[in-house]
């Protein structure tokens, strides 16, 4: 469980100035420093994970095609300050709630009283500050976020895409965070996601299959019962993408240890790595075996699939436990995507088999791996964040559909959602293949 | 104000050997680890602030045309190298002085006496080393310089602008800087920048400016009295270089701190993602109304202005002023590149919109929103910055331009600079427009 | 020498979990804190490590032709799964060997004891985990094999590639570190090394020699003994992969002290940038001056030789002779590639060059720079590994070529890797040239 933040008010905080300022160092005591160490760490943490947000932008501009470009970059920047802005406003009191809250499904932090300068009061002092603990957490929340953003790609207003992710994550996202880390039935009950296989991962896959399914797949892509492949236009940003991300989630994971205590964090950073590189072996093999070829963007996705593997567990399973659980989900995301593909569920980057199966997938692999926890208790957990998470965005979506609509026309979407949204070329100096 | 060094010789920081080394872990103090940690904390910011160089070199190779793009990869490599080198050699002593020095207009360090082991004496212990603190500032002073080349970019001439970014990081810089960081007159006036939207950003700016001016705007930029747009031939790129500031902004506002205090660093991370997200919601509203479709390059350069805004402040205003400057920074960036077309000062970037302008709205702001600061103190520190910047910069533009001259000939800018300065070309393998 | 492990089990860490956890807050001691923090500036280089893999990704497919892309992709992502796996299974424990090891030459740490919770025993304690030391050495590993990546691409099977990269990185990249990290035989000699200018650059250079001189050059680059240039297809994808590795080198040569000692980093940092500026300013000076143009591609590797230069050195040099060190490789870089073309040796990205001939300058530099190291002992030791890593390199890829065969076919390599061995296309809505 993440600590309990007691009677901090929801809006104080857009008030407060953080100032000064530990003893000057002569007068500095062991416990001090320590401090100063911990909260150092979840700061370093926070630009870390900030860059997946610069690697969810080049991972999904790739996989996409060259005429929607423009519209990709547009998404990810929008969302990562729609995910700080309403985490300020609304989420983070949301997502650990205080006394005043409603109790563990639900609540808020209250009103009333402020941090001092250091931003701790009696009640709040988990061992790094108010401000550090905010900004990384606010730099998650913008994560569920933009996992949605790459399956609902190339076909889905912005305006409608907006509004969702607002909604998503000032709300839905902290809610259900609630249930785990902050304190509420399921961090009751035993079930356990380290750093957010299925709170962060599954919560922003579960969002975007519900985005897939009441959009539909994009023109030309089912075709008289044929899959027909829509590249992506540039790989090497893909693969950037995958690479950056992987190096954020040394800070997703490890920040999560939420200090810099020398053992943990060490071990977290191994598992991580290994599982990321049994994943890339995972689906290189699989690849290589099923279509007889290696292919890079599966590859890619295999890191990240073994990367939200280990997430859940990277902390209490064993290094051989990270190899064999990154190496099951670069594997099972191969076949993820052929299946969703078989369902006309049309991802255009592979999010959904990403984040939500291999979410799942390393929930349960918490469960398998590690003793102290109960493999039925950890289903409950995966059961329960997939009906409220999937049915919410089920219901936002399509209240927007029933609204404003969520999909470009047509004659739009053929031309290219960068003409037909923005004006814009992403590329314009090149000769670029839109007829497709 | 930073830490005055006392009698460190201007140039025995090249025969200084930095060996051991802390007491054994057995042995050290409380003190002596959190001077550990200070230096540790400048160092990881001193390399996100080197990150900047290649979010620089990201945002204006995508934002300039595909013909020009190795002659910006080369000046953006140069830069990065003349930074250092004349930060080593000259900048640093000058820009903070000694006791030998003259005062607060401008000093030298003087000769004589070295650093101990650890990088310190008697006279210069700020809290962590004489190295770091040397490479932590040569990374911000390689900033200013960089800052011009985006403005100036697709028709200087490589060997002017080496020259002039050579002078200016070397004495134009450092002088203007030690006015408040070296404790000069402005300091002692009451002025404040936090960690440089006017020593940094607009005294950047201002050189771009004068360089915009005295070079004329690129060749069909403005035909019979209409703007023609040249679009940027990479919006990825310049979208990543967005993300990589941001990122490396964490670094140049945190480490500003100048310590890895808790409170400090936290708050200054939380103010300025948060003007970074406004900046983004702030531009991303003001083209969807003015434009009528969300402008990917404005929307960009929203994030930077938020940025650039909220850096002389980021320690001393709240939250809701940072969301506030953010905010405004990301409306007033769309209307000063706007302004600028219109008087046809042409800035393929953006770069005097997002430094000069919005590092002038970030200074103000602290007047506007820190209570303990004067708004006409402030007023006259960016006055005086931008005279002096301004004039020194325009006088060495203007002698380069009568000596070696500035502009690369009207054939050779249309066949672009990658063939007639280089010889080469940035995409071998694609087919490029260069017609225009 | 870093520092002995003495009764590892080689196996064994596929088995443990590193969980709690230093003594609460309050109760820890300045040494308890030092460790953590020591431990934490390991975890930082280690992140900082990974992502030269990004660096060296993006400079491997800028510097080659688009039709090759995915190709390299695929490689570079399955090196650094390659480096890490192997490394937890078979190679740190033959780099460090223990007590039951052969010695210097050669050994294995033994089976039977484990660590404890800290990743610690009382016969292993270097001043940070057990954990942190593997993961910061499995990024090194993995970057040995990826030097060879560049030398031999858009040529070499991709199978024969992973072959060698595989046992080279598990058996002959630890065996030869063991010479020198594992107090082996040169590190008794008085040999000195630094961060690894020879075992780990010139490591990886020599195998990229033998590689290329097996695989012959590639279709169409020396014809009736003239050299013809195949160019590169993205620049700024080879300059964001230096920036990338630059970035990435602050870990590489900062984590090698082993320590967060704020004297020793510190001066790291400074040797480490100033030696890439002046690389820098060599090569672009020599290009100049030699091929009338300021060469990007020559630039950015002027850059890589000045940090592959000062690797060996950073700690033992002073600041001027850190700035001769990369000056001097930056000229030598522009004529090895010169010679190395001259001799027909056909290396698309110039690792040779880099890696080699620099990793050689930069070993010799120890002896003429820093007066406490023997310039005849440093010629031994960059012999020695030669003679081994060359030999051990030609060796194995002479058995692949004898078995599976080095080289794709002539027609597979006019129509590029991407279609042949991956069957995809790195960038779909482009027209690529592929036809030289």
């Amino acid at each position: 469980m993440r600590p309990l933040r007691t009677i901090l008010p929801a809006f104080s905080l857009l008030f407060l100035v953080g100032t000064p300022s530990l003893a000057a160092a002569q007068e500095a005591t062991a416990a001090d420093v320590l401090f100063t160490v911990n909260n150092l760490w979840l700061l370093v943490a926070t630009f870390l994970v900030f860059v997946m947000h610069l690697g969810f932008t080049a991972l999904e501009a790739g996989l996409t095609q060259a005429k929607n470009t423009v519209n990709i970059l547009v998404k990810n920047m929008s969302i990562i300050a729609i995910g700080i802005l309403t985490y300020a406003i609304v989420g983070f009191n949301l997502m650990y709630p205080g006394e005043f809250g409603l109790g563990g499904l639900f609540g808020f932090a209250g009103f009333g009283v402020g941090t001092d300068a250091e931003g701790l009061t009696a009640a709040y002092d988990p061992g790094f500050t108010y401000w550090a603990d905010f900004i990384f957490q606010a730099m998650f929340a913008a994560t569920a976020a933009t996992i949605v953003s790459g399956a609902v790609a190339e076909r889905i207003k912005l305006e409608a895409f907006l509004i969702f992710s607002a909604v998503y994550v000032a709300f839905v996202y902290p809610a259900l965070g609630s249930w785990q880390w902050g304190g509420g039935w399921l961090d009751q009950a035993g079930f356990y996601d380290f750093a957010g296989s299925t709170i962060v991962h599954s919560v922003g896959g579960w969002a975007a299959l519900a985005g897939v399914i009441l959009l539909g797949p994009r023109l030309g892509k089912y075709v008289n019962g044929r899959i027909q492949p829509i590249l992506g236009h540039n790989l090497p940003f893909a693969v950037f993408g995958m690479f950056l991300l992987w190096f954020g989630w040394f800070g997703f994971n490890g920040g999560s240890v939420l200090s810099a205590d020398p053992g943990e964090i060490s071990f977290v950073f191994v598992t991580t790595a290994i599982a990321a590189a049994a994943g890339i072996t995972g689906a290189l093999a699989t690849t290589w075996t099923v279509h007889k070829h290696p292919d890079a963007s599966m590859i890619l996705n295999g890191a990240l699939a073994g990367l939200v593997g280990i997430t859940a567990g990277a902390d209490v399973v064993s290094v051989l436990s990270s190899v064999i659980i990154g190496l099951i989900a670069g594997v099972i995301v191969v076949f993820s995507v052929m299946m969703l593909d078989r369902w006309k569920l049309d991802d255009p980057v592979g999010a959904i088999s990403v984040h939500l199966t291999c979410g799942v997938w390393g929930t349960l692999a918490v469960g398998l791996f590690a003793a102290e926890f109960s493999l039925v208790t950890q289903l409950i957990g995966v059961l329960s964040y997939g009906a409220v998470a999937f049915g919410s965005a089920f219901i936002l979506f399509w209240l927007i559909k029933k609204t404003i609509g969520l999909r470009v026309s047509a004659d739009d979407e053929r031309r290219g959602l960068d003409l037909s949204e923005h004006n814009m070329e992403a590329y314009a100096d090149f000769q670029i293949f839109t007829a497709r």
